[in-house]
């Protein structure tokens, strides 16, 4: 059995409510929100970093953005604005090792992005 | 001429030291740095927020990830971490309406991200 979090919503080892799910991610809300609107982005695919990526997840981070989009939407966030973040290593924050980007929105966003 | 500061960049009409180019995107260091690092990732293409991304866009978005990764690795923040940000619209702090994601790193980032 998988160790890692997020793999182990991917197998259904760990049963979390989805707000997207398609063959290549799926999206949660963050338990820890830091905006109205936190959600989290993840490729189904197991990479610890995005350091990791290579050119076989080019595609699917691509569409990732795509969905990302239409989510904003779906919150109304394509007028009020949304920020997409990632953070790569304990040093920049991450905390789970499985590539997931943060997306945060419903509030003004401060600069600089912590 | 394009009032677009991003494409006067593009097209040669404004003339900047770039840290990285390549046919579909290019890289250059932010001038309001945040961070011992602060790398400005931008699609050639003009689109003027990522809202506008479409299916066309999806693979240079995934190469400019795989860029972040070859820079971040030059600078030697495999190491000590880094944290790409995309804001879209004036709400999240978005000021040039073309695409661009920011790489920050080279000191902890904190959480929020703004």
């Amino acid at each position: 059995m998988s160790e890692c979090l997020f793999c182990r919503m991917v197998s259904g080892d760990l049963k979390v409510p989805k707000v997207y799910e398609d063959p290549d991610l799926f999206a949660i809300n963050d338990i820890h929100p830091q905006a109205p609107v936190h959600i989290l982005l993840i490729p189904r695919r197991h990479r610890a970093t995005i350091l990791d990526l290579d050119e076989n997840d080019q595609a699917a981070i691509g569409k990732l953005f795509s969905v990302a989009s239409r989510l904003a939407r779906d919150k109304g966030l394509d007028q009020s604005g949304y920020r997409i973040v990632v953070n790569c290593l304990e040093g920049a924050g991450q905390s789970v090792f499985h590539v997931h980007f943060h997306l945060l929105g419903g509030r003004p966003m401060r600069w600089p992005p912590g």
